[in-house]
């Protein structure tokens, strides 16, 4: 088989090629998907001043993320529900991140055990993205297998108290595929089809601000909160002591109309980067993109849905490969742009693109 | 019959189901329809900022109107001759108000009696909109029967001294079908079908304010002036002593390219949410529309149109679909933005969204 | 036959019934007809602020220009070769203007002599528009035949020294009828077709300000100039004694990217209203656009292609239908937006508009 | 053969002779094609203030470049490969550029020798763009056979250190017609098809400041520097004694998201105008961008994609028309805005386009 050569066609052909009901999990968005389309628009948004003739021969976009050295600064964002894409689904994707030494986060609602996936890809580094579920015993069952098995990181995501407005799956009715076992639920005593009612039934809506202090206090894991997009609440995460944040609007599918990942960095950056690292998250889809987030003092990204079309085109391989296009991207992006060393980028590299400022 | 699962769709299937005359009377708008789409436009050139971990467990969305406690912030908008949507018309629609607690407004130029209408509906909240006729003596009438028949409130229209221009009436030749009756039509003396020159012919040009004042002091009734979309006016208003103030251009149907409600909102209520209640409509078609009316400091909003298609689909069960799904999706924005008291809503929440304010 | 009940349907009707050469020079603009447009789309990024209760059951647009008293501020524009719509050309269009007591401007470039029209039309108001050609004596006899027989003003076109890059006249080749008679540039020694060359061959590009002084000396007739769109200009004009200026990129088919009259007048209004009548002209398709204008501090606005458009579709009963279509809505729109004297419309009516502005 | 009459119908016709390979590679820019599309938009982005009555029989399109008077501002961009659009290629292009007094800028990756290209086109104003080559010794030679036959100078490409991601290139794995010469990567040892690797593999990523430096010490030819978008650079380059700049992003081939030459220009003309020429490139397509260039403080305009047009279209007819047809719109554009003699043109003359500036 005859991998695509862009990103662009993996996913046109993911989506002639999965069912309707997660092709519409997957892709999309809340509402009238507005921060969805958004996501991609806002890095767009944001033009590029290169600077000439610093010789590029060699390039490095390694980053700094928790304490310890990356070799670039991608990351697996968590996306419940792989095997709906592949059969082998979390395995393939942690493979693939392994393969190009990319850390993976594993979803609370993975259709695979937090045990199992360790095993099925030992040498990826691994993060564990936790959605508190009312059934706190369930929840901490899952928190302690993930720093059992040699999880790096607890992603605590915050912004899906409720599950949000999606028409796409109202008008599909999707459910998961009994067929495929979504351990943490089960665990937590789902019966039937898991949709969205189930999703909600699961999460907790009560979690505030003391529960992440008693996470920060109780885990050993460094504590990354995910979907905060104001700078009010990352100088709350930070003074809960939380390791990282993951600036992001869950791809666009919890409330339409807020602002995206890329328009909420900087005033977050400003507030909080002296204390933590900051990440950013939604509509990466180009070589570009990392590299303006970079500029914007993001010390990582998240990517999500490539990973997902990767993956339903070819497997582990897919998704491998949809990896190394963006790192290749990365790479052409430093040298055209004249940052070599991709610590190097900061602001003056970025100006309010003409084409969308006037 | 499944109703339709979003409101999008009962749009599209009332807009194949509708014939063609009063399609264009209710989705037509004045001359080439730029407020009309400006009115759903501008709640999206609003982006919101989003709370998180505050606990939302539990949500409220009642708000305080004309003194008295809501459920929450939705009323259903005036809109004339609803019988040219499903044979039970306005009956239809103020039953699925009274079913969701939500007032219900009754148009001058109904397809039903005043005290009709109090019959049918009993149980809902009723407010009673007013045209004033050049015939003073029925507009007394209507006011006395609204006075006796438990109606609430008497909204006073006041953007139609004369008919707009909509060019989908002049190509439709639209009139309302004459086996409908329009009892204050009749008792007016129109006869023959009633078209954009008749309904011009009934109302009266050369109302000002000082017959504003007359109402407010004649009226037993609190006193609602609906069209006003400057401050200027919101102040003349107040003075005249109105209660309560709908900021509207009259779904977009009067004069093109006036401002929307939604933009013009800011500055009335600044001017006179102290004295008196604000309310706005023009474009509610989600819960974070109605979001952003209330963080804008509206006390609640008018919705139209989505009642008519509830109503052309699926007759009362189709508007109170309508009003269930907006209320559905509000809990959910209060869920999502952080508020989950509506009544916290502030500016704050609010900014100009970054893909509309470059 | 039944005339259309819109302007634009005079359009659509007109665009399928002209044939494609006059239907390029009729419609068409400059290069890639970016001023074309936005001689539209700039009367749209003005919103109206609308006042209610002032009373408007009657309505007065009634205006002075050049010292004269008019029923309304509506003139008809320059256009030449009108014998390529109708066979009637401008008498039909000048008895069009009589009926609803319209100034009609007579181009240079006329199919009909400036007598014949004159008996023709003879209860028009007439304007003459004069190109000054090269052979100065064919100039001086059209405006002596201008004076002789009853022609009000002499508006002096000064944005076509050369004829603009018309890419549409381009492709479909145009050249007026051979069987059409120009009279102006019979006498001007013009043979065979005339086309773009032919008339940069008649007119003379090394008009100056010198010219203009000259002509204010020698005409008893009111001098306009038709074609200024900077205050620079219009200051120039106002110290060469001119009686008014037409704020003007003639219709978009000069010099594209050139900015469009309705965003030109303010600084023009500025500049030199306190001297002279400022008329403007350009993409004028709507009452609520004359509305504008007015408010914006012209005097009057000229009406082009619609007419062409009504000329085509019925001769001078589409020219009339469409003045009366776009006086009834000018009455309209004074009502709608609390402007029953239109004299009292100032620049508080409008605002830069929230769906153009952000 | 009638040849088109616009460059519009040049680009319709070429794009429709043009095999998909050699289409992709001329017409493609990179990745999503964001600065591909802005460097048109660019242009049209600014508005143009006509002045009237200035006198405009004769008009001068003249200017100074590299200390020697030129007819006009044109000149012919450096294109890669030319015979892939017709059998003569760059011949053909040169004798077309010969025709209508332009320089012709002759590419390192042209399908012609320097030599030859000389002999064809002997008189031809002729540049030399230089690609720098990791075999330093090709490259001298390149360098050394420009200044023997007569070119006048030496533009070093800067933007060029990798080949940037095209996708379009990606998709239809282009590859220059093994049969087509390419003299220069010949030299330097290229065996095979030539695709963007091997062009990656020709060009010397590590070329820096003191490259120029030293070219410039080196080289009796005036050197030109193709591919700055910042002042910084521009600053720079005025330090290592270039004679000229070329403001230009490549043709949006290169590094998606960068700003255009119409934007970044003004920047660089503020910073070096007085110390060196300033050129620009990208987006040029009428009369009215080169006199927007003009106005903005280009000395000079290079023009690219429309010459492969006519080169496609009709050979050296073809690419000779093109080049009149923007000669005779910078003729009719200098008339119409009232700048007869295009060096009296300033930022006065131009406004941020009100269509692109809300």
């Amino acid at each position: 088989m005859t991998l695509p050569s862009t990103i662009g066609e993996f996913e046109r052909v993911a989506q002639e090629s999965l069912a309707p009901g997660p092709l519409a999990y997957y892709d999309g968005g809340a509402c009238d998907e507005l921060t969805l389309a958004d996501n991609l628009a806002a890095w767009r948004r944001l033009a590029i001043r290169p600077r000439m003739l610093v010789g590029v021969a060699e390039r490095d976009c390694s980053t700094t993320l928790l304490g310890r050295e990356r070799e670039h600064p991608l990351i697996v964002a968590p996306m419940a529900f792989q095997a709906m894409a592949a059969p082998e689904g979390e395995r393939a994707t942690a493979r693939a991140a392994a393969a190009t030494a990319t850390p993976f986060c594993l979803s609370t609602l993975a259709t695979v055990g937090v045990q199992e996936l360790a095993a099925a890809a030992p040498d990826a580094t691994r993060w564990f993205q936790l959605y508190v579920f009312r059934d706190r015993g369930v929840t901490r069952e899952l928190v302690a297998a993930a720093g059992e098995h040699g999880y790096e990181a607890l992603v605590v995501t915050v912004d899906l108290p409720v599950f949000g407005v999606r028409d796409s799956l109202l008008r599909t009715g999707w459910t998961v595929d009994p067929e495929l076992a979504v351990p943490s639920a089960s665990a937590a005593g789902t019966r039937g089809p898991i949709g969205p009612a189930e999703v909600s039934e699961l999460i907790d809506p009560s979690l505030d601000w003391s529960d992440i202090e008693r996470f920060v206090a109780e885990t050993d894991l460094p504590v990354v909160l995910k979907g905060i997009l104001t700078a009010e609440d990352a100088r709350r995460a930070a003074a809960c002591g939380v390791a990282a944040i993951v600036v992001s609007n869950h791809g666009g599918r919890q409330l339409d109309t807020v602002l995206s990942g890329a328009d909420a960095l900087p005033a977050v950056v400003e507030e909080v980067s002296a204390q933590l690292d900051v990440l950013v998250d939604g509509g990466i889809r180009r070589g570009t993109d990392v590299l303006k987030a970079l500029a914007l003092g993001a010390s990582a990204v998240l990517v999500g849905r490539p990973l997902l079309w990767g993956l339903a085109v070819a497997g582990e391989q897919g998704a491998r490969r949809v990896l190394e296009l963006l790192l290749g991207e990365l790479d052409v992006a430093l040298a055209l742009a004249g940052a070599p060393n991709a610590r190097e980028l900061d602001a003056s590299w970025l100006m309010p693109a003409p084409w969308a400022s006037h």
